[in-house]
């Protein structure tokens, strides 16, 4: 059978996407099937800010860091990560030949999840409650649209956000989307790709980088996470949970990130 | 055979997209099968307003007028209209239960066509050759991909841009988009639906609306065309001539624009 890849592309800036578009069309080539998965912080930083709308991020109690979405963010990641990001990758991978179908989570009801009724921020110290916010987690994959995509020989390549059970839009996070992703496909490998080499012991420095992390393991390891790898250490333990058989955290700033990921490159979770 | 039709929003200012999106909702409640096309002038006037990028227009020797679209105007157009109004169109549908999935002429390399080497415009009364202008005339519709959408229950919307063969971005007019579209599916039928209510004999006096044309006097007819207006009529003749049985030219201000249309309202083509 087919060896089912699903390769994170984090927003954040510093990621090399040609590099990334041009090392997945090797990839494809070389007989793999992909489902690509894409985020998009950093352009919607951008057109936040020349939107007079400046990005707002929240931290919860337990110390995750989200980006704060009423809804004209919403409206506005939508035009940054879905018709800037989205379309600029479905580009290059069309002149590469790769004939990839750019789809949010809320097309085809393919990531499906509850809105958060409240969300929980620390705010000046204290816990205060959000009740406007558009997020939420994915907890339904409609993993029939991507095989019948991947069947027909297309390569998905899909963003955030995702649509509620109440269809709204609603922002999810891109790395725990893509754990459900390859766990619901039964994916072999899983590869979270972003501006870091990997799960590091002493965050920033990247000569403390960890190679490897046995799944029993993983709580232990994830008390070295600092920041947005919080997410990608709890998406990794997610997807060897729902199936997944090794989960990569690697660098996406130069080089080959896929094949390099895939030859053990980074932090590997199995 | 389910009864297949092709439904054309303009998207220019006054459009009902609610309106729309309930009607759609129930024509394919009834059991016909519907592709939607979509245009973003409106959002892409606004939207580079904001960006300090203003949209500008040319016309060409023979009277038509088109987005003048350089590599920033294409950047915010996919922004606007795949980011922004594609996605609520998405989610509109979601909510009546529609399964809906937006698409742009990009994603699968649905509209492929040549981009143009020049464009010719006329700029202070001398005609003047443009070259870094991304438009081009979709020439061939990826109908397998819709078709397999259909036929797995999914309602495509799509909207420009297309990809040249060299796997640019290019913008076409939608009109004749839809057209092509039409003609490669073997549509019954094509509604082209905007903020006017017909072929107006004298625009913009709205009681001297066409109620039919037969196809023989197409020619004739677009003597009358306006504007925009030269494009549907010039979209009509290429869906009728490509095997379209009927094509509306309709008003999407009020009411129920599919329905209405496919009862006679506005301008019929046949």
């Amino acid at each position: 059978m087919t060896q089912l890849l699903v390769a994170k592309l984090g927003g954040s800036h510093g990621i090399d996407i040609p590099a990334f578009c041009a090392d997945a069309a090797r990839v494809i080539a070389s007989g793999r099937r992909l489902v690509i998965v894409h985020g998009g912080s950093h352009h919607t930083n951008v057109l936040s800010e020349q939107l007079g709308h400046p990005a707002q991020f929240i931290t919860s109690p337990s110390g995750h860091t989200s980006r704060r979405t009423d809804r004209r963010t919403l409206e506005i990641f939508q035009m940054a990560c879905r018709g800037q990001l989205n379309q600029a990758i479905v580009e290059q991978l069309q002149r590469l030949g790769v004939n990839a179908v750019g789809l949010s989570g809320m097309d085809g009801r393919l990531w499906e999840g509850q809105r958060k009724a409240t969300v929980r921020a620390v705010i000046e110290g204290r816990v205060m409650m959000i009740r406007d916010d558009f997020t939420g987690t994915v907890e339904r994959v409609n993993t029939t649209l991507l095989r019948t995509l991947l069947d027909a020989g297309y390569t998905p390549v899909v963003s955030p956000p995702a649509i509620s059970t109440e269809s709204e839009p609603i922002n999810v996070d891109a790395d725990r989307a893509a754990a459900m992703t390859a766990a619901a496909l039964g994916a072999e490998t899983l590869l979270l790709l972003s501006n870091v080499p990997g799960l590091l012991r002493e965050f920033p420095d990247e000569s403390t980088l960890v190679p490897t992390v046995a799944r029993a393991e993983i709580d232990r390891f994830a008390e070295f996470a600092q920041g947005r790898m919080k997410k990608k250490v709890l998406g990794a333990g997610e997807a060897l949970a729902g199936g997944v058989r090794r989960v990569v955290i690697a660098d996406a700033r130069h080089g080959e990130p896929i094949s390099g990921a895939l030859a053990g490159a980074g932090t590997v979770f199995q």
